[in-house]
């Protein structure tokens, strides 16, 4: 796996500014998190309230503030070779040392997660000055995957898959739920994974809530069971959902179920192709669900970007109208949630190609059996 | 160790509103994070892009705005039952939702920590909305602990030296800084902790950044080696610092140096009693590092407060001119860094009594020698 250069991060910082003068914007303000990492590959080894912020105007070499006891560290990531690099000193005002690299009249796009208190305080400081959203404006800037970011997110899907086929000869019935996630978590990690962002594992009726991640609650046979599992291999994330059935015979209910989710599943993957808006993909799943009568089960949006982060941009969502571009990443996973009963969800990770769809998740979708 | 009650929460609440309006507010909004679980004991499984919203305002039920789809989750937190709860649903407009329990004319402090994502969000729908942030308007919010956190807190701290007692016996020479650093977090797990946050282990000239946490550097007899670690014990933090030496004779200097840090230490803890202002402790601990000749090499405040987090106010630095009060936690924790050479940081968790201070981190202060 190639390591990204110096000069990959500058390429990604100069994107960035031709992409926010095109939007009509001064610039971009990114602050620590995936977005600081995709562009600088820095990382504070925390995030806190001491304000660290790069600023990326077109024309004008890329800037970065950090506190001065960070300084050290930023100064040894690999993007820092493209930056000019200054620092704030405890004790001083942080906004107004921020500020001086900023236009007084500018309007920027700013991280989502930036915290509130520094845009407040960059707000305060520069009156003239105007905030928007990266979401709102600039949604796509991590969106469309590089070929070294797909080999990573395909080797991230492929260590979820494995793990899948190794939690299917576990034991489920007469377990807690704790106890298949521990095991769940473990795969993830013996396969790679340095970070295990979930293992919800929703058995019967906990299924039935699609946030619900574990609880003490026993498996028994006869129950679906909800398992949706993910984390950070090589700085990139995987996701997948598969539900499966605990004992021999589930029930014709199950079963039904079961199949109008795959079918949701299918239908939506086969809608993917360049120039779809990514709500359409919401729709095609939707109409699944709903022309078989359980629309109003199926209560969440059917997939969310992945790349840095198991969650980003771009949603497939009702009313998100951007139109799906080759190397974009993005989850289909399509639910039916029957409260105090069970559910289903399936999940894969899928990439725009130039004529389609590519799954990053391999694993079959017929209903696998567990003991 | 009492659990925290439904009216535990809503003492809280009702505090916070009371003290919003003293400052002139309409009310306070929180997000996700400390806060929230401060006032509601509700933690969502993730922070994410969808927006979870508390609003605290005099007078009025607290109400809190999720996304359907964690509403289950909400529900069963132990705030729950002094709540108003709504809630919104993928494809509307979240924002609209959550103007919807504001003042459209009122004035928020909003958790410093909330995403710009969502204050860009609320300024844009209620344009006559203002907002400012807890630090700069209620800083003091969680500052003052009552006697349930002040256990906590002293239990967390028991379990931090219990972990620095068992370091001592490991083998620090020849080992990279990567193992022992192990070592640390797996004795604070196994003392309790269920969230390690920082296992620093600057040893030599890395010693000498404040902010290295680990390399792969091999620990070298005539080290002086910084440790510095911390997590997270029953939902409240511990943070201690304690830097040793590798082998039987530290130099001269390495030995002055010590001295100096451990008198500003003990200097700063004795400044502390109800009625100093906060910028004071920095100052008593700087002083005896000025005086010493060291002051240029000292390039951090002295210390953050503590609670349901490791960072948080009261800040011990310079131009914060908030008074202690009793049951406020927070870090004392003087250093001196000599680039490419070594550095020394003493760290202790003190709480203000009615007279003084109390410390909440009770190893020895004279240099440890490792092997």
């Amino acid at each position: 796996m190639r390591e990204f250069t110096t000069g990959d991060f500058a390429a990604r910082m100069e994107r960035a500014a031709k992409q926010a003068a095109d939007a009509g914007l001064t610039g971009v303000l990114v602050t620590p998190g995936p977005d600081l990492v995709y562009f600088t590959g820095y990382m504070p080894v925390a995030i806190t309230e001491r304000i660290t912020m790069l600023v990326l105007e077109p024309g004008k070499q890329p800037a970065m503030i950090v506190p001065v006891l960070e300084r050290p560290d930023a100064e040894s990531s690999p993007g820092a070779g493209a930056l000019a690099l200054s620092d704030w000193t405890d004790g001083s005002d942080p906004y107004a040392a921020t500020a001086a690299l900023l236009d007084p009249n500018g309007r920027y796009a700013i991280s989502d997660s930036a915290w509130a208190l520094h845009v407040l305080g960059l707000q305060g400081t520069l009156p003239g000055s105007g905030y928007v959203s990266m979401t709102s404006t600039l949604p796509m800037l991590r969106a469309v995957k590089d070929d070294d970011e797909l080999e990573r997110l395909a080797a991230a899907g492929a260590a979820a898959d494995k793990s899948f086929e190794q939690i299917l000869g576990v034991r489920f019935a007469g377990r807690p739920e704790t106890e298949v996630a521990a095991d769940l978590a473990g795969f993830l990690r013996a396969n790679g994974h340095s970070e295990v962002d979930f293992t919800v594992v929703g058995s019967g009726p906990n299924g039935a809530n699609p946030h619900h991640e574990i609880g003490e609650r026993t498996i028994e046979e006869g129950d679906m069971v909800v398992l949706d599992f993910g984390g950070i291999k090589d700085g990139y994330g995987s996701d997948t959902t598969r539900t499966v059935h605990v004992g021999p015979e589930p029930s014709d209910e199950q079963r039904q179920v079961y199949d109008i989710v795959r079918a949701a599943q299918q239908t939506a993957f086969e809608a993917v192709r360049p120039g779809v808006a990514c709500e359409e993909i919401d729709r095609a799943a939707r109409k699944v669900i709903s022309d078989a009568g359980y629309g109003e089960y199926f209560i969440h949006r059917v997939g969310h970007g992945i790349g840095l982060t198991t969650h980003e941009p771009p949603y497939m969502v009702e009313g998100e109208k951007h139109l799906l571009e080759p190397g974009m990443c993005f989850s289909i996973e399509p639910g039916i949630y029957l409260p105090g009963r069970f559910g289903v969800r399936i999940e894969d990770i899928v990439t725009v190609t130039a004529d389609g769809g590519r799954r990053l998740n391999g694993t079959t979708h017929d209903l696998q059996l567990v003991s």
